[in-house]
């Protein structure tokens, strides 16, 4: 019988109605779904002159800027949400309220080819693209208009990537995002209850039941939430308590480029490349370190449909249970793999 | 440049951010999607037995249940999110908190043919679905375990319907969905503050600036909000304040009705019968009428992807202006209709 479960961060609940599921091995992508074919990409060697001038890259000594030879390239979005403008409008009172979108919408290409996604690229392009991440958040946390910098991967047609070539993006806003806000909220009241960060302790309950849990190596835990949105809803939480990304550490670099190779290559062999969105939660650039917050990574495969009732209500409905989705995943062998 | 609208409900914040825009009528659907074609509908006359037995159909009395006949007919979900069934788990103290998935999911087939959805249906047609709707409502809305009742419409495979024949879904859950307690919350807020209602100070200023209306009757406002988070967002309100859908009188459902024909019509010649989601927003079952809430109709057509920055943030992105795509719809013409 369907149940309903707590998120125990935000209160949101989701129902688990496994009547209708597939066994994980049917959510396996059939169909390839190519990404705007036949067009040049402007994020290959040769075409920078197709991008916005780079803000960032790491490249050789001897290039440069906008030619090739970088090993990871940072370039504002040609359609951004939000940009570097001054908000012109005067205050006016009344029901409607707007602000310009002031900030920064950016680009970052994890690498030069075209074909190595987060299940492909070598460990050192993994760690190169990781530190380039953190660059970002230390360049871009102490703008005066910049509240919180949020970045995220957009896998496959279906999760709304409209360039093959993988790259993440940044979107620097002024505000705090909603979604921030009620974690923030959640979390910080738990602490208020126990003392506690309620990430550590569901670290500490992951590690303890087991149940739930695709990796666990010396610095992160990589598991299915208990009340996953969506199936195959993962999340990659560092078990040393760090409210902000940017303070990971080069050792910690390391082990999340081993763990994001691990985890997308099984996600790859295991449901035959699914679509699916990525992003980096952290606390607001411009807080100070938080005991109530951590910073994590979530990944929501794109393997169904959010349809009428879940945004009508904002209850999920996840056809799977998340303990038969890590088993799945945590099954994967990778022998191919080092 | 793009802007930052705020949802004066609710508070949550969409970027309208018109630079990668398309025009309104380029919003156009090309493809034509078969949901589960060559098989046999089970919400067709003749087919009765292919559902679980009916609970409520407005049919001839000559007519036996679950035979042809019916105008509407409401089954039970052949895999519901909500059952009718004891939670017999005893609360166990802990991290993570579950309930049983109580209360009752329901079909309500629009009509018995198998073409005709909300642009095509007659007059007759949509007043006897509405009149459907409201029946389910007062039949349920006592039940001690239903804290909330929720109908739904999804249209096209891109909005999630995995069957063909137009009918809605009701979900009477037994907690208060998230969604309904931000927006009970913030008009309770701005009760507060102004001893009036937000959505019929919204009806006042939609109705002044004209900008984002679609229709206007006597009974009802249609318009693209303010901070529409999908391209033609729409929503229908009674002009006259309620808290309950259930309290909608004989006139209002013929106008509706009439309201409902118009809007869906100039959606399907002006879009070529795009996906939607379509949901009830109304005030919780067992609470008495509010002077601080508004029952209303919401549609969102499913014309774009959400991405990782929305999922990640909780801010919509929406490529268009409300004021565009409420111009476009209201200049569809409908010569060919009554």
């Amino acid at each position: 019988m369907p149940e309903l479960r707590q998120e125990p961060i935000t209160g949101n609940w989701v129902v688990i109605a496994t009547n209708r599921a597939k066994r994980p091995e049917n959510f396996t992508q059939s169909e390839k779904e190519e990404i705007s074919p036949n067009t040049i990409c402007p994020f290959c060697y040769g075409h920078e002159h197709l991008t916005p001038p780079e803000v960032m890259a790491y490249r050789p000594t001897e290039t440069q800027p906008n030619t090739p030879g970088w090993k990871v390239r940072v370039v504002p979005n040609k359609f951004p949400a939000f940009v570097q403008e001054e908000d012109k409008e005067s205050h006016k009172p009344g029901l409607y309220k707007r602000k310009a979108s002031v900030g920064f919408h950016e680009v970052i290409i994890s690498s030069p080819d075209h074909e190595k996604n987060l299940a492909v690229l070598s460990h050192k392009e993994l760690v190169t693209m990781i530190s380039a991440y953190k660059d970002r958040y230390v360049q871009l946390r102490n703008h005066p208009k910049v509240g919180y910098i949020l970045i995220i991967i957009n896998h496959g047609k279906k999760a709304g990537a409209t360039l093959e070539h993988p790259h993440a993006q940044l979107f620097a806003s002024p505000i705090i995002p909603a979604r921030i806000q009620e974690e923030l909220a959640g979390s910080l009241e738990y602490y208020e209850k126990t003392e506690r960060c309620i990430f550590c302790d569901i670290i500490k309950e992951e590690t303890a039941s087991k149940m739930r849990i695709i990796l666990d190596t010396k610095h992160f835990t990589v598991f299915c939430p208990y009340a996953s949105r969506v199936p195959f809803e993962t999340w990659i939480v560092p078990k040393k308590h760090s409210s902000h990304f940017e303070q990971i550490s080069p050792q910690q670099v390391n082990n999340l480029a081993r763990v994001i190779r691990l985890y997308f290559a099984k996600l790859r062999k295991g449901l035959n490349n699914p679509a699916y969105n990525l992003f980096i939660h952290t606390s607001p650039n411009r807080s100070p370190s938080q005991v109530y917050y951590h910073w994590h990574v979530e990944i929501l495969p794109k393997l169904n449909i959010q349809a009428g009732f879940e945004i009508g209500s904002g209850i999920m409905i996840n056809i799977t249970r998340p303990e038969d989705t890590a088993a799945y995943l945590k099954g994967i062998d990778l022998q191919e793999m080092s």
